[in-house]
C-alpha cells in the first residue's frame, strides 16, 4: 500500500502563524524509548501556548499508526515527527476558543550519519531573546532555517548560535556541551533555544568529573573551550573536531560516560 | 458551488518551520489597489529568506482566482490572504534546493469594525530583536499570537509591543504613529515588527505639520505621547483613545490628512 499523503487545512494556524509545537522522536525496534520525555515537553509547550494537550488515547493512536508506517517503510529504525497545532481557524492572531487542535505524525528514515567529528563555527546570525518561547519546541523555526543555510553556505557541518545578548546557546539543531578548564557546561534555554530531550537525559544522568553545570556561556569564553559536543534526540551525541580554525579535543574526558548515559536511556544510541 | 477547502502537504516547510511569507490584501470592487506594494514586500521577504519569487503570471492566476471567490462569497469587499512557502521538503532545517515553492490565496470577509477609538496598553510580552527577520511578513508569528492573547485577556482592543531592548515597536497587528510635542513619529522596523503597507503609504504621502519622523521610541517616551494611531492594510487607520489609564487626543492635528493620504491611495479607506 502506498503511503497516503498527509494534508492539512490551509487555514490551520500551524501554517498561518507557526502556532503549534512538534516533537522529533527516534524509534527503536518499533518503540519510542523517550516518549514520556517528549510528551512532557509537548505538554509544557501546549500549556505555554494555551493549546489543549491531546489525551493519551489520541496520542497513542496517532503514534501507533506512525510506528506501523515507520516499521513498514524503514524497518523500525526511524524518526517520528509529531505535530500539534492550535487547529484551523479564522484569520487574526488572537487564539479563538473552541477550535479543535490538529494532531498528526509522520515517519522518516534515520538521517544519514554526519561526518563525525564535526566542523562547526560561530554563525553571524544571532537568536532573538524571547523568554516566552524559549525552551519549548514550537513551530517558529525561521532562525534555525536561516542558521542552517548560513552553516551550509560556509561549508560547516553545523553552526553555533549565540543569542542577541551574546551568550552561546545551541547549534542550529542541537544543544551544546562545552568543556572549559576541565569542567563541562551546557547553557540554559530560558532566553532562547530548545530544552532538548537528550540534553535532559544528560543533565540528569551524566556525572562527569567536576560535574555538569547549567550556566550561561558568554561568547568571550568560546576561545577557552577545550572540547565541544552536540546532542539531540535523533543523532545522540556528536563530537566537534574544530570550531573555526581552532581544533578541539576529539576524545575529551567524560565523553565515554556521556555516550553511555544516553545509550542506557535510549538503546538506539548504543552504537554511537 | 461550495468553496473547495484548500489543503497543504503536511510536509510543507511553511507548516514545519513557518518557512514562508504572507500578505493580507484588502480588495476594493474586485481589485487590489495596493497589490504592487504587497508584491514588493513579498519579493523582499522572498529574497531575504532565499525563496524563489513566483513570476507575475502565477501570482496573477492565484490572485484572480481568489478575487473571483471573494466576489462570489463577500461581494467584492474582502481580504485576500496570499501565502508563499519554500515548499514541501524532507525533514531538517536547511533549505533544500530544487523544491517548488507553495503559493495559494484565500479570501475572507472584511473584519467587523473594532471599537474606534481604541483602548490599548503596553503588553508585558516583548518582541525578540531579530534584524534578519524584521520588516518582512514571515510566517513565524507566535509573538503576535501570544501578544493578541494577552491583549484579549486584559480586555484591550489591541496591545502595544516593545522590543527586548525597550523600544516601542508596533501593536499586535498594526504599525503605530505617536505624536510627541506636536510632532509625529513612527518606529523603524529593522529590529522587530513588520514594514506595513499602510505605514509605507503614510511615510511617503502623509505630510503632517512638523513632518513624520521614522525614529526609535524608547518606552520612557510613552508617558509623553499625546496621540496614537495604528495602521494596517486591512483596517486602515485606527485612533487610540486611551493607553492604560492615560487618555489620548482622539482628534489630533494631522489625523485628517493621514486618513486622506490613505484614502487617496486605496479607495476602500475613503469612509474611514
Amino acid at each position: 500500500m502506498a503511503a497516503e499523503a498527509v494534508v492539512v487545512d490551509a487555514a490551520d494556524r500551524g501554517l498561518a502563524y507557526g502556532d503549534g509545537l512538534f516533537e522529533t522522536i527516534r524509534t527503536h525496534r518499533g518503540t519510542l524509548p523517550w516518549w514520556l520525555r517528549h510528551r512532557a515537553r509537548l505538554a509544557l509547550g501546549a500549556a505555554r501556548l494555551g493549546i489543549a494537550m491531546p489525551d493519551d488515547a489520541r496520542l497513542d493512536a496517532v503514534l501507533t499508526d506512525a510506528l506501523v508506517r515507520a516499521d513498514r517503510e524503514f524497518g523500525g529504525e526511524a524518526v517520528i515527527k509529531l505535530v500539534l497545532t492550535r487547529g484551523a481557524g479564522a484569520r487574526g492572531y488572537a487564539p479563538v476558543d473552541g477550535i479543535a487542535p490538529t494532531l498528526f505524525a509522520t515517519a522518516s528514515p534515520v538521517p544519514a550519519a554526519t561526518p563525525d567529528p564535526l566542523i562547526v563555527d560561530l554563525l553571524t546570525l544571532r537568536l532573538g531573546v524571547q523568554p516566552a518561547l524559549a525552551g519549548i519546541k514550537h513551530l517558529n523555526r525561521l532562525e534555525q532555517v536561516l542558521g542552517a543555510r548560513e552553516a551550509n553556505e560556509r561549508g560547516l557541518d553545523d553552526g553555533l548560535m549565540a543569542d542577541a545578548d551574546g551568550f552561546l546557546t545551541c547549534s542550529t539543531r542541537a544543544n551544546l556541551f562545552a568543556r572549559i578548564d576541565g569542567r563541562w557546561i551546557t547553557p540554559p534555554v530560558d532566553h532562547a533555544g530548545v530544552a532538548g530531550v537528550a540534553r535532559g537525559v544528560l543533565i540528569e544522568q551524566w556525572r562527569p568529573e567536576g560535574g555538569l553545570r547549567v550556566e550561561r556561556l558568554p561568547l568571550a569564553e568560546l576561545g577557552r573551550v577545550e572540547a565541544l559536543t552536540l546532542s539531540n534526540a535523533v543523532r545522540g551525541i556528536l563530537v566537534v573536531a574544530r570550531c573555526g580554525a581552532r581544533p578541539l579535543d576529539p576524545l575529551p574526558d567524560g565523553l565515554t560516560e556521556a555516550c553511555a548515559a544516553l545509550a542506557a536511556s535510549h538503546p538506539a544510541f548504543l552504537e554511537s
